[in-house]
């Protein structure tokens, strides 16, 4: 059976790093016999540029089509001035496919633990992943305003929209460690007591699950000095999106953390959970692996792929533990050799 | 003239903290002919158990008749089911006194260096505050509704609302190391993009400083990073909590941070940024230094008494430096311990 995949490279580093995602696949593919194609799609600010539009209809119905979405990056200066940015697009198919459920890895190998700011006795051993609400919340909420003498966004959560992305989370943490912490600002927001109270009635489903509750602000020193204590976290967009940055740098380079978005039918979408890099682009120097590792965690989760999926994963450590590092991660090779050297060891 | 100090103790280590502090007060006055007398009036959950209100209008009418106002922190798990939370009287004394501008110094001395979860090369000379705006944004925006299967909070802002914080961090920054960084979701929220235009246009007011923009998730990452690179952080209520805990955290402990609200008239509110830690309530080992160094900055920046503000702070880093410490910071010191040696050195 043959695997449908549709690409969508992006803008500046985009489409440098998913040459990169491809090459492995394809050598990968090869090797574990995984059948599949790809299909290229315009998206973000090449899109705008081909179509004046992020995310074009042929785009829409491309992706939806397929049995998985692999996203590079997109959004630049080019289009600081566009009526409608590339990001207006990354949020617009989250919506169209209603992929309400991001999962982002924070896990910190042996191999990366010098690159961390973090003091290594204090992040030696850190493996969690946040499930961020990505489909509701303030990104999304009515009314917005954006008037001459004001503005207005909106938080708004149903319940509906809290109870999946929670179910979403405890089955992860039954698959891992069986904790889940709910990150929320629930001593002051309406939205985050709702939250924090629809938690506690998800939370009598799993009872194998222990729960913490913590505050946002109160997390982001947690993440900084107990790191390891965590196991799912399961937060709202806005929050999500802020705590999986700094989660991520705690592993030393954004450039090495994938990504997963799922919805509740329909394909999924792997993209690195760094920007476009409009200041290295066209270098040849940006990190491929966060690309490289969404390729793996596709092939784990959309097409039960394990083998290959684990033989690129590993490929990848392996290369950052000999030191065949970008310069993110304190090296000095190129997205070239990191890609060749991946390849190699697969 | 005789200056006039309203008192709020609050709940938990709040009292334990603040008796530190009064005393370090009494005797830096004494030495420094500073005349002065405070008034307590009870606040938070406290004032719930004494009156039923988190804020009593006696609380209000004190303060606002006062110089400045010390306060020591509020809230816990006592109060967890009461109708309105001691958290209500925090953002209601905000409101009733406008108290718009909330100014986080985040300094690393050379003293707390080693109790940072951050390597010492990237800590080391931070020096920067954050000027979060308090009265506005997500924590006050109407409708606010809490239903049974939705909840919806509201960020607004106004122009006159982001301008005046604008202009505190900008003079603030003139005084300092003339740079500002703004930071925002403009990419994604009508407010923050509304943030930055109000910015630009305010920072042709002040040619000397340089200004740069970033976003909220981005920034959380520099601040581990590349910390040193701040000077006057500008942002909105919900991302100045967020931020400042983090940027607190840097410093090796929360224990030790000040701040100050600033209202457009009106008396200013000192306080610590850490919350009043249940936990360890009682047991005599909360570092008050956070609370000692709110008096210093009450000293400087509402009574202009600068010799007796930075005798305050110098006692403050000389304890910490000679190992003097509560358990947060490493030590093994009591807070009466901290307290007697800092006033030994003032
Ligand atoms: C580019 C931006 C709109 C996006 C977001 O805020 O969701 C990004 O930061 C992310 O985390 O995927
Ligand atoms: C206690 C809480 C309401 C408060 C806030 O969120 O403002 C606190 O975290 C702070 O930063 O002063």
């Amino acid at each position: 059976m043959t695997h449908h995949i549709a690409v969508l490279a992006g803008d500046y580093i985009g489409p440098e790093i998913m040459a990169s995602a491809l090459a492995v696949l394809q050598h990968a593919a090869a090797k574990y016999d995984f059948d599949y194609e790809t299909t290229a799609y315009p998206f973000g600010g090449a899109a705008i540029d081909a179509c004046g539009e992020p995310l074009p209809q042929a785009t829409i119905d491309g992706a939806k089509a397929a049995d998985a979405i692999l996203l590079a990056a997109i959004g630049g200066p080019k289009w600081d001035a566009a009526p409608k940015r590339p990001e207006a697009g990354l949020l617009a198919i989250r919506q169209a496919l209603q992929l309400y459920a991001n999962i982002r890895p924070t896990k910190v190998s042996d191999a990366q633990i010098d690159a961390s700011p973090i003091k290594p006795e204090i992040v030696a051993g850190t493996d969690f992943v946040i499930a961020r609400e990505l489909t509701s919340g303030a990104y999304f909420g009515k009314p917005r305003e954006l008037a001459a003498d004001h503005a207005i966004d909106t938080m708004y959560y149903s319940q509906a929209e809290v109870e999946r992305i929670m179910n979403t989370g405890f089955q992860l943490a039954m698959q891992r460690k069986q904790h889940v912490t709910i990150v929320d600002k629930s001593n002051v927001l309406a939205t985050s007591k709702f939250w924090r109270a629809t938690a506690e009635r998800i939370a009598k489903r799993f009872p194998k699950v222990s729960v913490d509750y913590r505050y946002i602000d109160a997390t982001t020193m947690a993440i900084m000095t107990a790191p390891t204590a965590f196991d799912v976290i399961i937060t709202a967009n806005l929050f999500g999106d802020i705590l999986s940055d700094e989660a991520a740098q705690i592993t030393g380079s954004i450039g090495t953390i994938p990504s997963m978005s799922a919805g509740a039918s329909g394909p999924n979408l792997y993209e690195p959970i760094h920007g476009s890099a409009p200041d290295i682009a066209g270098k040849g120097i940006a990190n491929p692996i966060a690309m490289i590792k969404s390729v793996a965690m596709m092939a784990q989760y959309s097409f039960q792929a394990n083998a290959m999926a684990q033989a690129i994963e590993a490929a990848c450590d392996a290369v950052i533990a000999a030191g065949i590092t970008t310069p993110d991660l304190g090296g000095s090779a190129t997205n070239q050799d990191v890609t060749d050297a991946i390849i190699a060891r697969i």
